[in-house]
């Protein structure tokens, strides 16, 4: 299934800097895909603290029981990941499929198996021969090496159609530490999580609990603002892993100024995975930003940007370069939250549209007519009843989305 | 836009019956559609009653405000329904419209204004030039008719490939009745409300409370079991009028015995109309039943069941006549219901496929592949934690629907 690269994808894959304590290794298993890599083995130094966030579809896959099952140990020695194949609603099978990995890579890690992650995505359903990966893992073992990150971030892919790395540096005290992440993802793609799988690794030292209250909170205003299609997969995870190597003091809990900027270079990386994963959203030729003001609540401003986000109504308009404006509203309309039908306004590339439960006199089709063309399209509503705000990423909905999703598993 | 009939159309409009006290006249307005008709008007004896639903979507037509305002006079005279736009979002002039339209019929009709019915259907945003309307009613009110139901049916169509009507018969005590209706509506089509506008009709003699009664309970299990695509109507509306003319022993109340028969023929008439507002998706291919049992409650099992039928990537591998059943068991995950992946089952066409947390060890794909290709899909789900049920119906998502969507204005 040969698909042609996102119109939206970034120029590059960014310089992928080697993290001190990660260790990539990937390979081809023949389970689903034959000329390509399709498993990434990750080594982790000991004394790396691991945090996680997962989806919140209630039929997960046997990966994300495993992973929330050990997550509370709070320490990670390695990675696995299989493209290809979801081990998802594949029973006892399944969770034998985990424990068997999770076994074969302690052994080689010299670890516990409660300290290996495992993540999958791919078909739903279908059994996954566990040996294909088990048996490839050794190789792996032995391929090791810390400058695989960009080969590993293509690994991962399954209808993806570019890599999504980012990178970011902070300082925390006196050490500069750094944030790399890849993330794959772009169809079943919806909060919570929005993003299938992420990945972000550290050479900071950061004690685990506070690294999961900086993920969850960073996931809220990132990968948790995208939606492709409004299906939550059963398998998204994001997982941080710090490694410690850089030395630097320990912060003292997740409220320690020493992470104020560690904060900030958090959120841009995983900002800018989280929008490169609606930039691939499935046949996407738009980037849509959705931004939502004077809601009753930031919960009700995020429930009515996703109302708009996930509209197909909205998202063909869209692909259709038209300014087919009433189509937002309705999507505020049935979003169910408070709004005010004759004072809320909205804007299109910053031009005034709709105002006082009318269009706006001023507003001229042709003034948003050559704006509809570009690449990137920028929704504003506001509700005009509160304070409440929130934004959502999303792409259009064209043809590439019904020939990738008619025909994926042929 | 000359769109290809549906596929699953039924093979012809039914022959409409003449219903006594109603007659219809339809012209062209040239609003927007050009070489059809697009203004409807029908006309009621004195002392048809009248009951309404109508979209839960907050951004609401003129028109839907209108209808609920006068709704609880309990009596009509008339119906005034115009396709091409929608009189959604257009302030004060819009609701001048409304009632100027309404002025205008009720004069033509010797009736007041608030016995006048209003439904407008078509892009949101624009304005009413409403003097196309007013202007052509004069004309239409010369040429009622009672025989005009089969054209009346064609001229409140927009998107729709094929005309909606749906005929049956039942008793009131000794009499005879007959209800007739029509329906239009193929996209922006969820519940609540599931079409865009039904209108229905019978010579019946029902008072307006047990009138409403009946329409409200019906539409549960009728109409606001369809979905084409999540997105909800800001006009969506059901009329049901009972002109009193068949003369029959007049009900007492909705609990009365003698609505039996009644109760029955109505929710067939609403049942056959649903389905066709399904099978007229846009750009529907087939047309998916989707029944959910053993759920919490029967709303819970609602929930799902709309999941299942509002996710484009269950409906995509439809399209593509492929049994990817994981998809199914991540709609029902995304639900947010209750669930049990180790106890729930699934069938496609009959054919058990998922049980207990896995894939059926009797299932082979070859045994649905047929299946997939034929024109009716049925998919069975049992949560296995309750005794809740629903339905839902819907269609695939096709090419059909992106094209019709990303270009409906040009």
């Amino acid at each position: 299934m040969p698909l042609k690269k996102s119109p939206l994808a970034p120029a590059a894959f960014p310089s992928f800097p080697e993290i001190a304590g990660v260790r990539f290794a990937c390979g081809n298993s023949g389970m689903r895909y034959k000329s390509r890599d399709d498993v990434m083995l990750a080594e982790f130094a000991p004394g790396t603290t691991v945090a996680g966030v997962f989806t919140k579809n209630s039929m997960p896959g046997a990966p994300v029981d495993w992973d929330r099952k050990i997550l509370s140990n709070g320490t990670a020695r390695g990675l696995v990941v299989n493209a290809g194949i979801a081990n998802v609603f594949t029973g006892t099978a399944g969770v034998r499929t985990v424990e068997e990995t999770a076994a074969a890579a302690a052994r080689l890690l010299s670890s516990t198996p409660e300290q290996i992650y495992i993540a999958s995505t791919g078909v739903i359903g279908d059994p996954v021969p566990t040996e294909k990966i088990t048996g490839l893992l050794p190789r792996l073992a032995e391929t090791l090496s810390a400058d695989g990150g960009e080969t590993a971030a293509n690994c991962i892919l399954t209808t993806d159609t570019f890599a999504k790395g980012a990178v970011g540096t902070a300082r925390i005290g006196e050490t500069e530490v750094t944030i790399a992440g890849f993330a794959k993802g772009s169809g079943m793609i919806a909060p919570d999580m929005a993003t299938m799988l992420a990945f972000l690794f550290t050479d900071a030292a950061i004690p685990a609990n506070a690294l999961q209250s900086l993920l969850s909170e960073t996931n809220e205003k990132t990968f948790n603002c995208v939606t492709v299609d409004s299906d939550t997969s059963t398998s998204d995870s994001v997982l941080l892993f710090a490694t410690g190597q850089a030395d630097n003091d320990l912060p003292e809990s997740y409220d320690d100024v020493v992470l104020h900027d560690f904060k900030r270079a958090l959120k841009d990386v995983m900002t800018n995975l989280a929008q490169q994963v609606a930039r691939d959203g499935e046949g996407a030729s738009k980037f849509i930003t959705v931004t939502v003001t004077g809601a009753e609540s930031d919960a009700s401003a995020k429930t009515i940007a996703l109302a708009i986000a996930n509209s197909p109504l909205v998202k063909t308009a869209i692909a259709g370069e038209d300014a087919n404006w009433g189509r937002v509203i309705m999507a505020v309309g049935k979003s169910g939250e408070k709004a005010d039908r004759d004072r809320m306004s909205l804007k299109i590339g910053g031009v005034l549209i709709a105002e006082n439960g009318g269009r706006a006199s001023s507003y001229r089709e042709e003034d948003v007519t050559p704006y509809m063309k570009g690449r990137e399209i920028e929704i504003e509503v506001d509700v005009a009843v509160g304070s409440g705000s929130a934004f959502a990423w999303t792409c259009d909905l064209t043809h590439g989305y019904i020939d990738i999703n008619a025909d994926y598993r042929s």
